[in-house]
């Protein structure tokens, strides 16, 4: 892509950017003063602040405060245009893009391509699971939690039978990482301290709250030692951790899980939470297959060094639907490879040659409860009360919007150090919804057993 | 209702409470140290802030913020029960509630019962209108109409048809009383002021807004006077005001009105929203039914001036519900008749006579936009910067929680002061729910339909 290739069109050099998340936003927000002209099409109209998904989906925060308009945080970007819809079709050949809107199709033409529509749960081939472990990837996802959550501990409330009881107060939560360790953390502290005085026939504190992994760490990602602390801490807490334990089958109130010896068992758990794994948006099978190649294991597209798309270096592929060395797919990768493409884009209509993207580890964190937290940065290992701060400064330091951060620390003022959990509506909508979908699963599942018998 | 009465079950005098708004709220309250047990029963978790539904609307405030959890508010009240569960029979011959939660039913002994659930959106006849309106009385509704008004914006900015696109943005409000007030008013301002910037199609500014009132008068509660000034304040601001306009169709991109003199208009708008009218909650009927009297013309149950059922002293209707002399559906009629039922069954169990409910006005309220509002206090007439100070204070005060006082004057900083909206996320949910509905409404008409065709 040169200079010519930019005149090619009426005016300026054409960059479309799909999905807005942290890679996405970070290449939007790179080109700033760029001489380009962005389109940024999402299928929401907010971009996701992804690590605080879990704070939402157990009460302390607004859908807002994470989840801002993409055009609001855009706004002084004359350069951008925002559209929302959903991509269907990239055609690397003709340099369009296909998205859908309301049913209306739109094409739209690129100079430049950025790709970063992330990922989506992936229930490793049960997808029946879906309907009874709700997965944490959208704002829709985390209040649908919010709401079974919630409402397990009124079904609780009223239920007569002392079995069903402990079945509706038990969460199971699946995968040891960030996310499902935040979660179990979470709704301990919820059951313990949040709802404390809220029920007559039930003490919340009874919750139990498990957490399953089918690898043999917590927190594989952080290192041994912050793994099996973290496995202690968790234990401290309440949380019933169980490693080696894949996950093999569920319904409506339990969840069985083969162990490594090759036995298996069962435990009655009625609200599940999927945290265990995701796989790359089905963009992903489109672009390998128009550059002559496969999707990884984790259905990521594998790029070049300099994040492109092999045969095509107008298309840029990032975030976690970037498949390059062993870089894992967490927010400082997306928010890295979406500047080093927007930058590569800015040099080449300067002439310059491209690079490749050298990644700067910033370090992992996470919280395990209030106060507690752990961090890797390099070799450094922060827990407990340190870790806990690192945490929250730099979550409050990069959430989107100075709004949002002052109304975030606002929220855990009220929920860590007092006792609240501000955000605990239930809405008809989300019961809806989740029959709607139900039903249209169960549907698709009958016309997939149809197909292939 | 005697001490005699009340020793016939095992132990203390049983209150249900059936609806947990304000009338329920208080009610619960005002029992707080009585020899009672109380069981309040609730469709949802929460209770509702009302009269700032309308914020959650158009993205100021977040729900939680309006509404808190039943069971937290209630928290230290430890005689009050709270059950998630609709009420779908009052046997006031058995003295018994049955309600339902998720298909299981329970049958509720009580000894005094506080009837308090409110009423619902009323389309006068026009049910058909429910899929394009949307009303204004639950934390679904509005939710749904955010994900509307939000949404017509979005499908603007992509709409290439430069009629459709002033269809999309325009905005019809059927109802001048103060929510559809309040409602034309923040749609003005989300447009003219909290959306700037944003879009590079459209001017969010160019929306138009319509409201409509079948009535010759604005806030026609506030008198001549306060009317006549909203109405030249609403249209200075840019709401276009039709008085005299009863809407007598509409369908996904239109609404048609008849005007007092025999013509009619259609007007091209998108999105509709609901605050024309209310009825009785269906459990009326049945109340009515029992005591041997009709509904009101508004679908609510006459009372006693003590806010007893006639014939039933141990049944109270208290609230939206309650039809007693020419007293308003509003806020301060159902606190007051609310904490009025608690007091007689208290006093009635200390042996006292019963007194009838004297209501103390103590005025009415609405905002037009930021820093204006209007107040009538008894013959006191407030507008303009003072009647908005005066809404502020009291709205503050009266916001249920502490925390929630401290977040939403810190949100109402942020959108009147400022210029932003934090809460504009549409969810997914949103539209599948949206989908059932439809399909299911459908459905009902067509089986009615089919019953009376």
């Amino acid at each position: 892509v040169t200079r010519a290739d930019a005149a090619r069109g009426a005016g300026r050099h054409r960059v479309v950017i799909v999905g807005c998340g942290f890679g996405g936003l970070f290449a939007a927000r790179a080109l700033k003063r760029a001489p380009v002209d962005v389109t940024v099409i999402d299928r929401t109209n907010h971009h996701l602040f992804q690590p605080l998904l879990y704070q939402v989906a157990t009460g302390i925060l607004s859908e807002g405060e994470i989840a801002p308009a993409i055009r609001d945080v855009l706004r002084r970007h004359r350069n951008v245009r925002v559209r929302m819809a959903e991509v269907t079709t990239i055609d690397v050949g003709a340099r369009t893009v296909t998205s859908v809107q309301r049913g209306e199709e739109r094409t739209t033409p690129y100079d430049s391509l950025i790709v970063a529509p992330g990922t989506h749960t992936s229930y490793f081939g049960h997808d029946e699971f879906a309907q009874w472990a709700i997965g944490l990837k959208s704002i829709d996802d985390a209040l649908e939690a919010r709401g079974r959550i919630i409402e397990a501990f009124e079904l609780a409330e009223s239920e007569p039978d002392p079995d069903r009881r402990a079945t509706l107060l038990t969460f199971a939560v699946i995968g040891a990482g960030p996310t499902g360790v935040e979660m179990a953390g979470q709704i301990i502290e919820l059951s313990r301290r949040a709802l404390r005085h809220n029920f007559r026939t039930i003490d919340p504190a009874a919750a139990r709250v498990l957490l399953f992994d089918a690898g043999p760490a917590v927190l594989p990602f952080f290192g041994e030692r912050i793994g099996a602390k973290t496995e202690r801490n968790l234990s401290r807490l309440g949380v019933e951790v169980h490693l080696g334990a894949a996950v093999t089958g569920m319904d409506e109130d339990s969840l069985t899980i083969a162990l490594g010896d090759g036995t298996s068992e069962t435990f009655a758990a009625h609200t599940k939470v999927w945290a265990a794994g995701v796989t790359g948006s089905s963009l992903g099978r489109q672009l390998a297959a128009a550059s002559g190649g496969t999707l990884d294991r984790l259905g990521r597209v594998p790029v070049q060094d300099d994040c492109t798309l092999p045969g095509h270096p107008e298309v840029f592929v990032i975030g976690d639907l970037m498949a390059l060395g062993d870089l894992p797919g967490m927010a400082e990768v997306a928010m890295q490879s979406g500047r080093h493409a927007a930058r590569t884009i800015v040099a080449r209509l300067d002439g310059k040659p491209d690079t490749p993207l050298h990644y700067r580890d910033l370090g992992s964190m996470a919280t395990i409860s209030r106060f507690s937290g752990v961090a890797a940065i390099g070799p450094v290992r922060l827990t407990g009360f340190v870790g806990w701060v690192l945490w929250l400064v730099v979550h409050i330091t990069f959430l989107t919007g100075f709004k949002n951060r002052v109304s975030a620390l606002a929220r855990w003022t009220i929920s860590f150090v007092g006792r609240g959990r501000s955000e605990r509506t239930i809405t008809v909508q989300q019961v809806l919804a989740r029959q709607a979908v139900a039903a249209r699963e169960a549907a698709e599942r009958a016309a997939r057993g149809g197909q292939s018998p």
